[in-house]
């Protein structure tokens, strides 16, 4: 017997590819479906309008279905009310627990839509009473962090999502994967990163950088430097391996130079880093390191006397590591969270790890763009829950050292 | 004023390089040198032996430099006695601490020399004495393990270590960066790998395995099954995904089956690896899956039904995670060194991030073979401390079928 | 002032992404539309019907714009008449004329609807008459074939094109770019292509093969012979490096087997290549060196003892070439042409060149797969005209191993 | 019964890697040697000199040895006379004819030793005789152009090649292989390019690019119609790609702006390609086009108006072709070495297929740049013949943008 429910969604559909997607995913989830009415756009400016009635073989594949199809912007015609239950164990959803995307997202209870304060993928989402019995808040949740008797929202009833608009005007450099043009597309791509970033911070909002330690390789430093100094840096999320580098760099005045665009990585057995670590440690942190002039130049260095915030999680291949770095990667991943409060602007730079990590924690409305030489690393990103990640395929070194000249005025390369 | 040492190496010099990067590494540490004697194999099969004097600024610079010549297995040639410090502070070395290779070592105290039990590159030296001033034994140890009041050999002095002897026999296969030949390559290497295992099986030692999710992407999973019941693999180190898609795999029936080498990775919003973490979550542990029944097949479910070791460790992009993994990198890290012992091949698949770790931690003894179908990964890996890794190029479903029917005698593809 | 056009099109337009495609065309071509009427499949099984009225600034626009849409299966509504325009010019195109795409293709000229008979993309389309000004045929010519006097279609008045219908059925491997799946990709991968060419010679059809030096490089040389001799390798599309590289191996032993998947190719000054070149120079052909026997072995060996045709075209990186090897690469791609009659499959492997230069000649109807373990390759070839492509990005020695081991009943590594 | 002679080689022997080079090539040709004396460079700074014995199983063998040892600049220490031997037929050279290198060489003939005027790889050497039997000169020829009667010389006696020293001064950023490193490195990397050309221009000699249709699509066309019109682009190596897809973005206006990076190339169904292409043919020429008014805008604009050389030739992929395209690649061939006088800089971008091929020609001496975002195509020219290439793997576009800074004194990106 199968069970039915009617969705609907508006948008770009067509042309932006969601609706192929929407089917794509029905399919997948070995769903049916009947497309009951279509409202095309019909001047390219015009958004259109499905409602489509999505079948499965038995409610829980449904329900699933269901909560897959909000990945895409797509909401139940008729939503209902959220279904609640109770947490029995900690670090455990109940069964059928709604699984979140990262788009903004309303939750009805008691006839009341409440706005979630902190979407997130795939987490769950947890109601908050008073002692009154009240609702409090809607927040998400990630798994780890469930406790017994938290009350959390089961199947897909009750939740509405709402996707970013996506804009499709002239100038904009688009979506990498429907389009990269302009007659100069590197220049146009730096300049439109620029732009993301002086809007953000004309909106009082903060900018997130995410970083590898290609960064410190390709000998992008002092343009990076440069622009947290100019306060286009406020909050740094990065492993071991960057601070280190940098670190040792400033320390030792090597230069690793070895670019990873060959794919050679950093010789490990290159033991200064052994000991800038050692060196750092023995000092406390990073912070101390620079008050007790121990560290007087590079990236963190800048971060600290300009006092703005970063977040180093470890990885199983760090050595050391750095006294600042979150050795847990869950208690890592809250640190992150913390501090996504406020920020308008994020970009990536060569970094798969820690750009997926931030990827799954960053809500679909806050612009990202991602930079590698490597278009796996783009293509991977733009293919997880952000679909609205634009794909930069370049030298960092070179794309780091134009971004600053575009954002510091006067920014010379030595 | 320049300080100088003389040291010597024996070996292949020539025909491996490893003369050339000696002087690489003397340059790059802004040292000098003097080749005071060089005996030169006459014919292919000899050995040659150099004795060079090096020199630098200053002390420090010089043990420095002799420190990082050792990773290439030159020794003083009138080593002296080790120098020890005492650690006082926990989780770092006394300043000038020896930086260790992954080779075999022997460490000079009281002029005996005492073997180094587990070598493992960028750790201390660590001397352990007996309550009556006796040295009861020498060992590796990283940083974050150092304890107050720990001996801790300090500069180059009284460290010998020894290269193992690389065979360039016809018929092997040789190394990545010199030769990778016959006429059937991909058949040799695959035959190659097979008979490491089984020499290793013969020889009463385990195989380890270091896997990526890609195993279970590229359709693999049911050869690595057959070859775990085969009993050719002991240990597994891996992450969460490899674990988390096989699960997934295993109980929803979904084949994710898209190709990592496509750069496409696996889509996030796929929301049933979230109900799979949550499902073994709630049961307790992977093993606990698998007695209840929960779980009844796969990668996990194999090595769990043969009672093999597998550690899991955590990364910053993990959700759940399952409740195996380790979530603190540093402990993790402990938990792999634990089942390094008695392992005598070690094989890795489809993960630069655990392939890395591993590289980090494993004596440069034990014969390490790493497949990826990015040449990235592999140069990466071989790049690192063991240049006694081989690195294959090549299709990570197609070789795990392959080496399945290598190593089992009645595998056939379903 | 603005010009308009209706136009239609039928299929999967929405779940393929065609119609997204489409919009983006009309966008680049700085078109503009209305959807008049979008009859959507209410089932997954049905296919939509699309009327749109597409506008551009002037007619010259529109024309180009109507083209460029036909490229995705898309006609004019009411088509009328072809308009025909003499060539003046030896090489030279009327301006104007009708560019066309690699789908099946018919004419309106005096009411009556004629098929052209081999459609290739990017060429004019030529009418042909009888003396008593009957039309005899139109086809599809190359600019270069081009002579005063043809008879041109100019515009994209009365051309109607017809999209192969594109199968989503379950089982089937679908289209690299919407889904890769199943439980074990690679087998799946692999039966596929064989089943692809069983069927192809069941229907009395010729499988065609487009090969780079890889196939000698990773060792696959045996398993393409066995391939041959058991008659599915009818047409053998290639360049000087391919041939010259299998004889070399042929003649010397010499296995260069160095790995192309590294990225490393085959070192130049290996010298021997060149007296491989010289030897069948001085007997004349490839023929003539199997005949006298010189050439006893490998590919080129058994093409010629099976006689099977193969054309190879030279680039200007060859050195020699050989005799066979056409030096002009205008002659090349007729040769290639007059091949294609009664191909009913293809497969490309591991060489970009031929891959692009066969894909710009095929027909859309015949299938068509391209291996390389490099992901651009495959992307490259899927993204230019054929959209039928479909892209396997695995390791080429391996694959073509396991499809020998499919397709040849006692096919066994040596 | 094997047959030896003694060979000798002098330079950075150790640190180039180039003895263990030898050596393997040595295994690899199946000889076997003996080091009969070795006098290591003491310092740093000195050259070794080695002495050496090699042996082959008989005289053929032992001659192609010695040539392939010829490639790393090793010669036999009594070189004796140059044995000639006469061609016998149009197109091949006499059996065991001498296989020629890049590197400057000399040829003894009846006692006197004679200057090689234009080495080049892979090709025979032919003595030229005067009327009355005096040698007039000797010069490299391919094979193809060999005729009936030409002196051609055969084994590997009398012939002398001296490689150029490799510089490791500091500064310099020096050799792929063995070290990129730098602060700074891409900054120095392009400054290293702007010094090399200005060098090469103030020695009165010419600059010689080779570039692909990235170059066009990543929006460096501007950049490098600045460095054409600053005069530092004196010859332009290239295929129809480029050209064509310069000349359809000056005439269209359209910018294909697909990065190549993306590994998604042009998409061919664009039709305006063949629009441009049948334009230029229809004027004549590329410079017809400019001359007409036609063509106002672009790289072969830039060309045609300084009165720069330009080599087009053709592939198997193209369509068209432009007139200016040779379509024979061995004529293609001819017109490249006929341009290659007076060049004293070369740089390679954004082509595989035009670069290998100018590489086979050019002789070692010409310093010689590549650079591209694809690691592959770096190494497989630098693993060629030349292995005095230096590779670059960065962005195209961006590469191009910031040498155009550093050339042309008042460029400024648009």
């Amino acid at each position: 017997m199968s069970v039915s429910e009617t969705v609907e969604v508006t948008g770009h559909l067509i042309d932006s590819g969601i609706l192929s997607r929407i089917l794509d995913d029905i399919r997948e989830y070995e769903g049916d479906y009947v497309i009951d009415r279509f409202d095309v756009g019909h001047d390219a400016a015009d958004t259109s309008r499905a409602t489509i009635t999505v079948s499965a073989d038995d409610d829980p594949a449904l329900q699933r279905l269901l909560m897959r199809l909000q990945t895409r912007g797509v909401n139940q015609v008729d939503p209902g009310e959220a279904m609640l239950a109770l947490a029995d164990m900690d670090g455990v959803f109940p069964d059928g627990f709604y699984s979140t995307t990262n788009l903004e997202t309303k939750v009805r209870i008691g006839s009341t839509w409440i706005d979630v304060g902190n979407p997130e993928m795939d987490c769950g989402l947890v109601v908050e009473y008073s002692g009154s019995g009240e609702v409090v808040r809607v927040m998400t949740l990630p798994m780890s962090d469930v406790r017994i008797g938290m009350h959390v929202v089961c199947g897909a009833s009750g939740v509405r999502v709402k996707s970013p608009v996506l804009e499709k005007a002239p100038g904009s450099f688009g979506f990498m994967e429907s389009e990269v043009s302009s007659e100069k597309p590197q220049g146009v791509l730096v300049r439109s990163v620029a732009d993301g970033m002086r809007e953000a911070k004309a909106a009082g909002k903060k900018v997130l950088w995410v970083g590898g330690p290609g960064v410190v390789h390709t000998g992008a430093a002092p343009a990076m430097v440069a622009m947290v100094d100019a306060g286009f840096v406020d909050v740094l999320f990065a492993g071991n391996a960057l601070a280190t580098h940098d670190i040792e760099s400033a320390l030792y005045g090597t230069s690793l130079g070895v670019d990873l665009a060959l794919g050679r990585g950093v010789e490990h057995g290159h033991e200064h880093h052994i000991r800038a670590l050692n060196t750092i440690r023995k000092v406390g942190s990073i912070a101390a390191a620079v008050e007790q002039g121990v560290l007087t130049g590079g990236i963190m260095h800048a971060m600290v006397t300009h006092e703005k915030a970063f977040v180093l999680v470890g990885s199983v291949r760090d050595d050391g590591p750095l006294p600042d770095v979150y050795t847990d990667v869950i208690e890592g991943q809250r640190a992150m969270r913390a501090q996504l409060q406020d920020v308008g602007y994020c970009l990536m730079v060569a970094t798969m790890l820690h750009s997926v990590a931030t990827g799954n924690i960053l809500p679909a409305s806050i612009p990202l763009v991602c930079v590698d030489i490597n278009p796996a690393t783009v293509t991977k990103l733009a293919d997880r829950g952000s679909s609205h990640a634009r794909g930069i395929v370049t030298d960092v070194g070179l794309f780091l050292e134009q971004l600053a000249g575009e954002l510091v005025p006067d920014y010379r390369r030595a």
